[in-house]
């Protein structure tokens, strides 16, 4: 069966509440600055009383991704789970709008948790620390992967977030059997340092055995095998994925391609507003390389341009044309 | 009694969805181009399935001068109406985390009408083109205004949004009489030339005795006159209002005082994104400037440096300091 989606992105769905503040604010309300933290719903009405004013745009680290893929010309669909309220309205029309399909059912009723938010400070130097309430995300199990969607994908991209919680894990599990099972390629997103602490374990045992194209920065993969330099993470690493890309924020990616390694130089800003989302769009624009059968080191050429376009303005998903931005950038150089 | 607001504002509350549109969307859909269109929920939930991905932030015209007065470093209050659901918990937390205090009750129950939402379509040359769902708004009534609150602000300030629902214009009546009763001041927003031509009898008479402070665009004034030109317009305004300022975009204002007439130039901005709230801005600088005892030339220069500031980035609530900006601005020149 020919794939028609590029992508099937899994992960936790959630409106980004996006607010400016200073380096005392995340001192004295002690945020873990440069990260995500969960959060339950008390803790996120005191700290949302807290902040000033926001603006909300949907984000959700796989559905950033989708947006980018999507923005780039690809054919997407997304999985998660939010809940039957505005919030919820909200995720659904943004990522029906942005060209990715999502048919996910929303929780419904009295009782349910409502559509997960992370409250999200951005400091002056443009880094943001992230407050994630879950509600409705809790509730993705694997009733939710819809076992033909995921093997009409070429790829099936799972963000490390979903480790979290016991049912998005089993339904982390069957969509990588699946995707498997119908010859498709399974990609992870380690996601967040204190992820990878929380899960390394298992997330080795992932790496080495189901993920076909890894997705991490610096410290997320040194953290993974407790290893002191990137290279030792690298050597740890060569021979478990058929792909890795290593982020490094200013400094470009790395990209391993089985024994051979690759440096991809980040691409140029103007100015750096919220670094939120940058890993999401690298994934899309690598991804899409990927489906397109281009080089690994151009793949990650075509990360670096997408995240590039992100991190220029406020919120985690393109404002404009990932396809055109390509052509443009690819156009004018001279490869990667 | 000493004032300790400088300024309450009432208005319709509301949050803006804005999403990028280009002149072919504006025209299949049958959109007022740069002005505000009222639509019902049914109409809203059609046109917002349309739109592209969009971005919330809260808005509402009299609300954004609110923020603005806060942000120039002056005490505020708002009076609008939001139902107690999501979108309604973020107006309250955005007003407030700008520094305005706000009180008023939310509706409630399972048949309220919900919190009310502007759908904002942002064309390539930066104008607004506005579509708003009043939901709650319609609920504001006289029981709503607070005697002691508007007898202790110096301006009362209402949009004239307001006029297009017999329960507020009860409550801008009653606001009204109020701040006279206490010898303050009241202040009006034209707010739109399509909300003029349908109150335009109203308005003149509201204009003509019981307005102190006056804001209106080149085109409401003139549709308020039915006059050909500015200066008709303005013949026609001398001696109505103790002061008129009347906004004329990228062309700066005019300001009269009396039978006094100022010119005040707009002030420069590198990049207009998105000129929502430009009027509103503008409003807070003259009241602001106005309840420091400002010369009528120095508010209009005070409002040019706001209105500069929320044109050049998405949504209409100030991201700087504008008293920061103010001191910067005015220390550089010499004077108005």
């Amino acid at each position: 069966m020919a794939a028609n989606y590029h992508v099937v992105g899994i992960g936790n769905a959630i409106v980004d509440v996006l607010a400016q503040a200073d380096d005392a604010f995340i001192a004295e309300n002690g945020l873990n600055r440069g990260t995500m933290t969960l959060i339950d719903a008390a803790q996120a009405e005191r700290l949302y009383a807290k902040m000033g004013p926001g603006l909300e745009v949907s984000g959700g680290s796989a559905a950033n991704t989708m947006a980018g893929i999507a923005s780039l010309g690809g054919n997407g669909a997304y999985i998660g789970k939010v809940c039957d309220d505005q919030l919820g309205a909200v995720f659904r029309h943004d990522i029906r709008a942005a060209g990715v399909t999502f048919e996910s059912q929303p929780v419904r009723g009295p009782d349910a948790p409502p559509t997960a938010r992370c409250l999200i400070l951005v400091t002056p130097d443009a880094q943001r620390t992230m407050n994630t309430f879950l509600g409705a995300c809790v509730e993705l199990g694997p009733e939710d992967i819809d076992p033909a969607m995921i093997a009409r994908a070429q790829v099936t991209y799972l963000e490390g977030y979903l480790w979290d919680r016991p049912k998005a894990k089993e339904a982390f599990v069957k969509a990588a059997t699946l995707a498997h099972a119908a010859g498709r390629r399974v990609s992870l997103s380690l996601s967040d340092p204190f992820c990878v602490e929380r899960h390394r374990d298992s997330f080795r045992e992932l790496v080495a055995n189901h993920v076909d194209i890894l997705f991490a920065n610096d410290e997320e993969v040194r953290s993974l095998f407790q290893a002191a330099t990137l290279d030792e993470a690298i050597h740890a690493l060569h021979g478990d994925c058929e792909l890795v890309a290593i982020t490094r924020s200013g400094d470009g990616s790395v990209v391993l391609d089985g024994m051979t390694t690759y440096e991809v130089p980040a691409d140029p800003v103007e100015r750096v507003v919220d670094t939120t989302g940058a890993g999401d769009l690298y994934a899309a624009g690598f991804l899409w390389g990927f489906t397109q059968g281009r080089h690994p080191a151009e793949c990650g050429r075509i990360g670096s341009i997408a995240a590039a376009e992100v991190v220029g303005h406020y919120g985690a998903r393109p404002e404009r044309s990932l396809a055109d931005l390509v052509a443009e950038t690819l156009g004018r150089s001279e490869g990667y």
